[in-house]
């Protein structure tokens, strides 16, 4: 979800910009064009409208320290601080089938970071495909502005040969074991498809 | 989630509560015994570490309005309210099924008030019920500490009949048309023999 400023800006999760954090919000924010997440709740709204998918990004998590309750209005929280996930950010159901990814971008042009992914979050998608669910990660690459699908398992079977010398996976990798999704205006990132082509 | 103040006081999230909204912190979240939330959250740790099922709480939905980005440490919210959730609470996976459930507890002794639930969440489950998914609510009545499995199904035609004359389920017919859920300590709730026993 995509959280509206007052004056109109989005709020983007920050926890994957950690070396930026000093710099202003202003900055931080401007110039961005449409985010993976847009794209994919986009996409999820156009599957449930339409009445094939039931796919909902989870909330951000955050540790509430503070609420205040001043009288005759809504509760406000005062301080709150950002939380790792424990699990990933999408889940539901589509054919009767638990559905669950995690949509990750980079601005490399020929490699992914693994950095992306928090250890927590391969560990549940590892639990999902052994529990029969249907597993993957969207990645994007925003220079090409390209999407791969990449099943769970070939994902966890790169993080599981990452070390010093191996802290991303190669673009050549995915291009081979992912699929590229054509994207377009409805839905944007048509994800489902490849499930129905190589999963179902 | 259960979010711990650093005096150890619970957050408990205050939605269904608007009444009591002026009343003190210390006031409202004094003398409580374990949750429901507890409970479930306690019960889906058991089923997760013991492989059984991959089950979370959905984070709770926030409007992030204000974030301070101290230099050198992290990012905090500095305003945020609490959103309607559009989606139950809990989902995820079992026996390869999507599993999908919103818990409520009333301290009424003979019927359970409509009011616990959004008509999004209503209308969630019905999505989920038709393509497949199995959704059900875990109701507890925290006077008798009594929690009943009911299948969405029947909350949901329940719901449908609800009017100015009819703003709460009869515990009478929870009893009938729901199974009363033995809790102990391991797991606390154990919802899931329901669903072993009842829908698969």
């Amino acid at each position: 979800m995509a959280f509206r400023y007052p004056n109109g800006k989005k709020f983007v999760d920050g926890r994957n910009e950690k070396k930026k954090k000093t710099v202003s919000k202003d900055v931080r924010f401007s110039n961005r064009g449409m985010s993976l997440e847009e794209d994919i709740n986009e996409t999820n709204e156009y599957y449930l409208a339409r009445e094939i998918a039931v796919i909902h990004k989870k909330p951000t998590p955050l540790q509430i320290v503070n609420v205040h309750y001043p009288s005759r209005s809504a509760a406000v929280v005062t301080e709150a601080y950002f939380q790792k996930p424990s699990t990933t950010d999408y889940n539901g159901l589509y054919k009767g089938k638990y559905i669950d990814f995690e949509a990750k971008e980079t601005k490399n042009k020929q490699s992914f970071p693994f950095k992306n992914f928090h250890e927590h979050q391969i560990e549940h998608m590892r639990r999902v495909i052994s529990q029969g669910g249907i597993a993957f990660a969207l990645l994007r690459f925003s220079i090409s502005d390209e999407v791969y699908f990449l099943e769970a398992r070939h994902l966890i079977s790169f993080y599981d040969q990452r070390g010093e010398s191996r802290k991303s996976m190669k673009k050549a990798d995915i291009e081979k074991y992912g699929v590229l999704i054509p994207t377009g205006y409805h839905p944007r990132i048509d994800y489902l498809k490849v499930i129905n082509d190589k999963m179902l």
